[in-house]
């Protein structure tokens, strides 16, 4: 999917909402649990209650991982799922990947040949040639990380150099160089909101993914603050508060109403700037 | 497997070679493509070939990943055939994860309890709460990535700070405070050896894995001048020089052969530090 088609379903949903599948075995409603594929059937629930308020689905590896080649073969299927139900929506494997160039490429290889998710998120610690290969692909993305939502950011990305610029303005600086606006957004934590204004000074036009509302206890009002351009440029995630609002056999139903609500909050800043 | 019982093993085979399977579907022997699963079934030779000149075995990831399930399930009866005929060795994952505190915990129960590993290769870009979740295991290790062989490690890992530490030195001096040298190794490209003093001052005895030997151009009498101590303290990757040194019918018995050659090497430099 390119730029123009995402900031098109933003405009028809109002809504720059991505629903992140941390689908955890342990978590799910009892009822669900005799299923063949628990996974599966949790996350086609979710997907069918809240695809009219969201923009964007994020299975996140880590719990697809979990059971090997089982759950794997679950992600697979909501892939398949949100591709021929929902083929608006912008899919985003949550791997946090990285590694030297012919393992970055079988990784690229892999996500955006084999799976055809949209975009993968990637870990920028190993530089340029980590991060290329998956550059190689028309209309897919990567999402790099650069200031994560969780305490440990503090201790190498707010890090300055001799010239007072801390690590995760680097790494938004030198990708820059690698890939454009078209195929590069960034991980960006909305905990830490009103570096939005540092990090807008950088990548002013580019997209970023925002996780931390929530859960761990960003704001929405404030990342909208510092963080909304005029083509939107953001990708607000949330997986806790929505996926397990509920565990009765209600759950998808509850996690729809809580998608809509959220949405509703999303069109209201879109307003605000006067996005149409 | 605790880090006496690893010292046992490189004690009685004089090497300290980790055999690197990245397995890839497109380069192994025509003859096996017939296979049910050829990955495994190439794995099986390599390691029947290999076992005597090893210590280690490192699967990466990614290429497990690639055709999703089905190979994930050829990475599990690698390890599980591993752990089967050959109990003393040491398998690392080499995964590259690192996430938010409850996704690697995620990680972390997948590699260590599901899929019973002895190592995981973490990326420390987000910091403690990233990593701490995979050090709760006893007898299990952390191998956090600081300083890379690619030449991307240029663009983050040496930067400096204002009082002139590179970064990749600041990664292992915080991880201290994380966990011990019974619990965490690091990775250190071989192609950087004369930087393995700067690293050995700052972690005299922890183990190093140490891939770029071979393909990526690294010399293991420069990485065992600089980076051996009296505990050995090394784990020399080879990967591709190996695995793909023959593509005949033959393969397993040329990689047994090249394992066989480099052992002897690691031998020739453990004599020479007196290692008994």
């Amino acid at each position: 999917m390119n730029k123009q088609q995402l900031i098109e379903q933003i405009r028809r949903k109002k809504s720059f909402l991505c629903v992140g599948l941390d689908t955890d075995i342990y978590k799910i409603p009892q009822h669900l649990a005799k299923s063949d594929d628990a996974i599966f059937e949790f996350n086609r629930a979710i997907i069918d209650a809240t695809a009219p308020y969201c923009v964007a689905y994020k299975p996140n590896l880590a719990f697809y991982e979990y059971f090997g080649g089982e759950s794997w073969t679950s992600l697979e299927k909501t892939v398949d799922y949100i591709r021929n139900k929902y083929p608006e929506m912008f899919v985003i494997a949550d791997a946090k990947r990285g590694d030297i160039g012919n393992t970055s490429a079988m990784y690229a290889r892999a996500f955006f040949h084999e799976m055809n998710v949209d975009a993968l998120t990637v870990a920028p610690y190993m530089g340029e040639d980590s991060i290329k290969p998956f550059l190689q692909y028309p209309d897919k993305w990567v999402i790099l990380l650069a200031l994560t939502s969780n305490q440990g950011a503090f201790d190498f990305q707010l890090v300055e150099d001799k010239a007072g610029v801390p690590l995760y303005q680097r790494v938004l600086e030198r990708s820059k160089q690698w890939g454009n606006e078209e195929q590069l957004m960034y991980v960006v934590g909305a905990t830490k909101a009103e570096m939005l204004a540092d990090v807008r000074r950088i990548v002013p036009h580019s997209f970023l993914l925002v996780p931390g509302i929530g859960a761990q206890g960003g704001s929405l009002s404030e990342v909208c603050k510092y963080g909304l351009t005029d083509e939107c440029g953001l990708l607000v995630n949330n997986s806790r508060a929505i996926i397990y609002a509920d565990s009765s056999e209600r759950f998808a139903e509850v996690a729809g109403a809580k998608a809509k609500e959220m949405a509703a909050q999303m069109a209201n800043e879109l307003s605000k700037i006067n996005f149409k």
